[in-house]
């Protein structure tokens, strides 16, 4: 059976997945950059094309962050992810912050209540865009995955919300050692999650704590 | 100049520094147990007294822990610390949870809207009741601790109050890989926390993440 995973998602330590006043200048919010700081420099993270050449950080940050797309055959993710604005679609310009070849080259589900007819990229990427709950959104992914397995691509709510649903085998979690104050919390209604989870916890130099969920079989 | 310390204080992933439904014969709320067991086996707390004999773990956790006491001349502690009943004293009949010899063998300064007189105890511990914000709590603490550091020794509320104010230089915090969903939390009201304090982390073989705070210069 493939796994649901959950890769690179930062929260803070005091729980928060985003800050306060998410726009299209700031996709963090308050938070700016401070979240991601971990990653950015990691050799998995450039090579995303993000940030230029192939080269970067190869130490305890990019073992974890390199793990984000083996084995994977489809994401889903939020519409908050996919784009800066709530509601209806203005027009369908809109072709997500990653240029003309995403770095997925999966299909990839974007959950909105505003549906629109598939976008397809270079490389690989085509967005689905689903109007659907968590269990109905992955059994739609898992059609369109295969036998691999199923990345929940963020932001916070979707995250939360496949948690809730019980829906996530495997998940890791970067705690950033700063306090946001406000914004987006990930562990809301999630009490007892240890207990259908093996957690286990690693330090990096860079400050941030690894964190790896493992579902208890 | 002495320091302002807090040691082996937990809280939960979720930040909870204690549960919900605080009372005598659960005083951790619905958390019960969890949020101090890492602590109660190592050789510092068993030494305590509270838990028998002499004996103990002596690895990371223990590490941590037997830093509580060492060059301390003072604890402020808040009421609920002190005793499980809020309001009035219905009489001066209790003597905190610690019997006739506390652990502490140094005055306490325990902050109640009710003082009362002075209670003196067996090994050098001596409760003073205080009705004091944060600040004068501390100045009176300073008082009695002479040239040593002075211990927040929790609770939660009490241990914000003292962040909140800026009043600490140095913290030991245990987060333990639970999510307790509800009860108090710490990082309430500490937004930019990481801007005051270098942070550090650590894990131990018990699964708790150790952090230390140290205010920067």
């Amino acid at each position: 059976m493939s796994l649901v995973r959950v890769h690179n998602f930062s929260v803070s330590l005091d729980g928060f997945g985003v800050g306060d006043g998410q726009r299209l200048e700031a996709p963090f919010g308050h938070a700016g950059q401070r979240l991601v700081g971990w990653a950015v420099p990691t050799r998995t993270f450039t090579a995303m094309g993000l940030h230029g050449a192939h080269e970067g950080s190869t130490g305890i940050d990019d073992v974890f962050a390199s793990r984000w797309n083996t084995g994977i055959g489809v994401e889903i993710m939020g519409r908050n992810k996919f784009a800066p604005q709530p509601g209806p679609w203005p027009d369908e310009q809109w072709q997500g912050w990653w240029g003309q070849n995403p770095p997925f080259h999966t299909p990839v589900v974007v959950l909105t209540h505003h549906p629109r007819p598939p976008l397809e990229l270079e490389g690989g990427t085509t967005f689905h865009f689903l109007d659907a709950a968590p269990a109905d959104a992955l059994a739609r992914a898992r059609e369109l995955a295969g036998d691999l397995d199923v990345r929940i691509g963020g932001g916070t709510t979707t995250i939360r919300e496949f948690l809730q649903a019980d829906l996530i085998d495997l998940m890791h979690i970067a705690v950033v050692p700063i306090l946001l104050g406000r914004g987006e919390r990930l562990w809301d209604g999630v009490e007892g999650l240890e207990q259908r989870f093996g957690i286990e916890a690693v330090t990096s130099p860079s400050g941030v704590i690894h964190l790896t969920f493992s579902r208890r079989r």
